[in-house]
């Protein structure tokens, strides 16, 4: 792997992100070429020392770091162009069906691909807080200038799973949050007072997933801590206790309802990660 | 607040918790009555220096922890009983509504009275992982043999709503994790390789609680990462890719659905916590 920041490196797309990368490029000393369709958006990085590539095809041939608004706009920028010595690293945000197509039709032009999401807001990009993760064959560059990176694995899907599961995590934990804010604020009780409570119950429960996944990987659910339909008891308290306040009960529903099927299934006397049961197919 | 190992504590239920609790005051030596419904239930605890109560009236007076199946079990039990001298501490399952109700009761027949929660199980008390929360008068006693004792304030109703926020934290954090794993699960990967990714996002997310309280507190909301209409797209790339992948969908598409609700409000601009306009109502 090579970190040496005299890497040329292209960069196609110049929206926010686009142009946050380049810049962060820029600023660790790589010669940077760049591309937009509309090239004014070019100016300001050309400005900064970045080259303005004439043609998609002047920025192809090292490492491309591609950032476009979706999947099609990849595939129609780049159309049918060859890409042997290319190292394609596509950051453009999709699903991983998109990202395993793109992958397969890259290599066959030539390219080796790369897909990446980006975990960060443009702002951020060139600190450790922005998190890119990468999948595909194991990076012969370094992007560790953008942020903090992370290689999945081979699979170019990867990358786009990873990404979609963080955001489920981060709106869950924002929206359990806020559910609680609401129900301490009918007692008059402000948002600042409870959120370090809150936080405290999001780590702690974040560190019990490591042994929880255990049980997940052996497929065995012995009930250590707590049976399923003890948890359900309690699952109801939070349901009527939500509705008693007038507060938005449908969080609080659902995660009753998941419980409760996997009780009707047989598991009422299991631990709670045998839910992945339920969580592994689709809903009713 | 004393915190003489040698104050008087009973403790009047002797379930699976209630036994937990006496044993952890027997342990760090302070002498405990008992009394249970079905006095054998007070064997073993007699055998270790307990003493039986011969009638309920016989562990009132002092410091009096209760925890009974429900709060009609405590009403049931303690009836009319002139509480005088009695701080009453009740660690029944129960709402906030009923809380107070039992407060006001309480107070009435003479009783010094704190509700409270316990987040823990019962092989935990009298560690520091045993999370004990009160609410009601401050506390003239000492319970921090039984775990980590949080005083939350005079409304009788706070320990009980602080207990459910938490449990509804509880459930989204490892419900999160559950919908990632199942959707990583389709690409091979086991659970225990994304659960520290997912430890890592949930304890991140944790750390923003207390910035965005600010802007509950305030009205605020502006978009200083984000605004709720970009994470709009990203949140209907996570509905598609659980639905494309035959994974559970149901979680996704309640984010979703909150988050267009807010939109549909004219909020789209504004940062996610405003999203607490709708947590504070009933759903649709």
């Amino acid at each position: 792997m090579t970190d040496k920041t005299n890497t040329p490196i292209s960069v196609v797309g110049l929206g926010l992100m686009g142009t946050a990368l380049a810049r962060a490029f820029l600023k660790a000393g790589h010669p940077t070429t760049v591309w937009n369709r509309t090239a004014a958006k070019a100016d300001s990085l050309v400005a900064e020392g970045a080259r303005l590539a004439p043609a998609i095809g002047d920025a192809l041939g090292g490492v491309t770091i591609v950032c476009l608004t979706d999947y099609s706009a990849v595939r129609a920028l780049l159309g049918d162009a060859r890409l042997d010595g290319t190292t394609l690293v596509n950051l453009t945000s999709g699903d991983s069906a998109q990202a395993r197509e793109t992958a397969a039709w890259a290599e066959k032009q030539g390219a080796r691909y790369l897909d990446g999401a980006i975990m960060a807001i443009p702002s951020s990009i060139g600190t450790d807080e922005a998190v890119i993760l990468l999948s595909g064959p194991a990076p012969d560059f370094d992007l560790g200038t953008l942020g903090t990176v992370s290689h999945l694995g081979e699979d170019p899907g990867l990358a786009s799973l990873y990404d979609v599961a963080g955001l489920t995590m981060m709106w869950s934990v924002l929206n359990a949050w806020l559910q609680g804010t609401a129900m301490l604020k009918t007692a008059g009780v402000d948002a600042a007072t409870y959120a370090p409570f809150a936080r405290q119950i999001a780590a702690g429960v974040a560190d019990w997933l490591p042994g929880y996944a255990e049980q997940i990987d052996q497929g065995s659910f012995p009930a250590e801590v707590s049976a399923l339909e003890t948890d359900a008891r309690a699952m109801a308290h939070m349901v009527e206790e939500s509705e008693a306040l007038g507060v938005n009960a449908e969080l609080p529903k659902l995660i009753k309802a998941m419980a409760d099927r996997a009780i009707a299934a047989g598991h009422g006397g299991e631990q709670y990660p045998v839910l992945i049961r339920e969580f592994e197919r689709p809903g009713e």
